[in-house]
């Protein structure tokens, strides 16, 4: 069975990218044959004004991929855009897809409405899931790890799916959802984290560094005072990092204790950041000893181009030979 | 100086192509570094339904222009299919295509109307610009001949261009027009010559059929007995063949005894056929001689795919590099 999954890359992950997808990599990686890819060439659908910083982006992110133990042992690790089948396939897809199922598509309205300050109407931001979808199906991948909110988009991609295998034959398996759950990851500010809201606590941040941020993380804003009641159902640290990190115990001691203002917001927090740290230590240690080595990321990728284009060109004969074109 | 032009493969092609394309592509290739590809994958974004003979159309095709004349040693002969390159390119451009450039496109709107029993509805149709922008530009090629109507397909690749360039440095140079000459030719219904009404008189027909064809052709329906007078104005016959083919001294008599009732249709016909013949004479035998050698074809094909691979690779490594992709 195979599982195909990606990431676009954004430069150094965080604790949200940990707990949302990371952890389920990881599971996934012992379950199924796995490919991750950094999805480079979907980064430009949103950030086409200034791609710059791409490749460095890629190289971080492969990087913490690496860290936290996605092992390229029994995984495939590679960039989407060394691989140009799915451009290929991509161009062939774009010829059965119907406008109408990419305008009615509610990701596509959702984000033309949330990223204003960029110029989302674009012919590549629209056909997004078209792309998405050669990515998925080159490989053949039965199963995609997607949380609640881009599942319309996998429905979408099995709808572009048939459609294929209705015009030219039984080519490619409809990939089928691997409902993730994504927990809630809040930054400092309280926000979702995010890199771009400037409040995340990256994997490679270094101790001092992730426990100042959480030492100075937002809690509930109601609390003004020592002495005052706090609600843990209002406060960020607590949605996060209790209920990410601790044990029955601390969690009955701090609602207690907060409730009752028995125990400050740093009494609180110094209960779990021991927890958050000794997660982070092993990871910023892997990632010391990659970066020794500055020629690994690139031949970790090379070595997945390779195993990758190997399958999707596996695929994209049949898909010609299917569609007269070979 | 390079040129680009390519033609969607529709299999053997017919007198219509010779006087609108080949002529000119025949003139190009004295002049210029050319590329001429087979256009498989545009082929599918009206076909898409069913493309199961575009390898064979393509074959029939490349046949016919070998058989007037293009010659492989001095021109790029290649399948667009074949260089993935132009599928990268053109999911590179799609990033940076607004929606309303394609939307407001005049031939999309005109086709839309036109081919009303395909559902032209579709993304890649929509996009038809954007791929054969990446075409063109992929070669860097400062001319395209296109006729009138193809202008402005034209100016939103140069559009499309000068976004690129605006985005991530000069590195195409904007496409220009090469505008040709395209000649009336009709079929032997009076309308537009095309292999889909079946009024076509093909470069490959024997001289038997062409001549048979010619003979049956619908010239002025009002002159109806041979007494009648004619009028060449109205005769479908007259501004095609003789227009085409005919000296001055053979156009003044065939006006002067068509209005006079002077000469018959069959006269008429017969005063021109046998140069349409001694045209089409010569690509026969040239064609007969390659189809001795079932090879030939493919072995073209492929030496033209080396070509053009390399000179996309070139571009593609400068898009890349300037897009921070590589």
């Amino acid at each position: 069975m195979r599982v195909l999954s990606g990431m676009r890359p954004t430069g150094r992950l965080h604790l949200g990218h940990y707990h949302g997808v990371l952890v389920n990599w990881l599971k996934l990686q012992t379950e199924y044959e796995c490919f991750f890819f950094a999805a480079d060439w979907h980064a430009l659908t949103t950030d086409y004004a200034d791609p710059k910083g791409i490749k460095e982006n890629v190289r971080e992110m492969v990087l913490d991929w690496l860290s936290v133990g996605i092992d390229p042992k029994r995984t495939i690790i590679f960039r989407q855009s060394q691989i140009k089948e799915h451009a290929e396939l991509h161009v062939l897809l774009s010829m059965i897809t119907p406008l109408s199922w990419l305008e009615r598509n509610p990701t596509y309205k959702e984000q033309l409405g949330e990223l204003r300050e960029k110029d989302l109407h674009t012919f590549g931001f629209l056909g997004y899931p078209v792309l998405q979808t050669a990515d998925i199906i080159i490989y053949k991948a039965q199963k995609v790890p997607v949380g609640v909110d881009q599942a319309p988009h996998l429905e979408l991609s099995r709808e572009i799916t048939r459609r294929f295998n209705h015009f030219y034959g039984q080519v490619f398996p409809e990939p089928q959802t691997i409902l993730t759950e994504t927990p809630k990851v809040l930054g400092t500010d309280g926000r979702k984290m995010s890199k771009s809201y400037n409040n995340a606590i990256f994997l490679s941040d270094p101790p001092q560094e992730a426990e100042k941020k959480m030492l100075a993380m937002m809690t509930d804003t109601a609390r003004k005072r020592r002495t005052d009641a706090g609600n843990p159902g209002l406060c960020p640290f607590y949605q996060t990092y209790h209920a990410l990190y601790s044990d029955a115990k601390t969690v009955a001691w701090v609602k207690e204790g907060c409730a009752a203002a028995g125990i400050g917001c740093t009494d609180c927090k110094k209960a779990v950041i021991p927890k958050v740290l000794a997660l982070l230590e092993p990871i910023r240690k892997k990632r010391s000893e990659l970066e020794a080595d500055p020629a690994i990321v690139e031949a970790i990728l090379k070595d997945g181009a390779r195993c990758a284009f190997e399958a999707a060109n596996k695929t994209m004969r049949e898909v010609r030979a299917a569609m007269g074109l070979e």
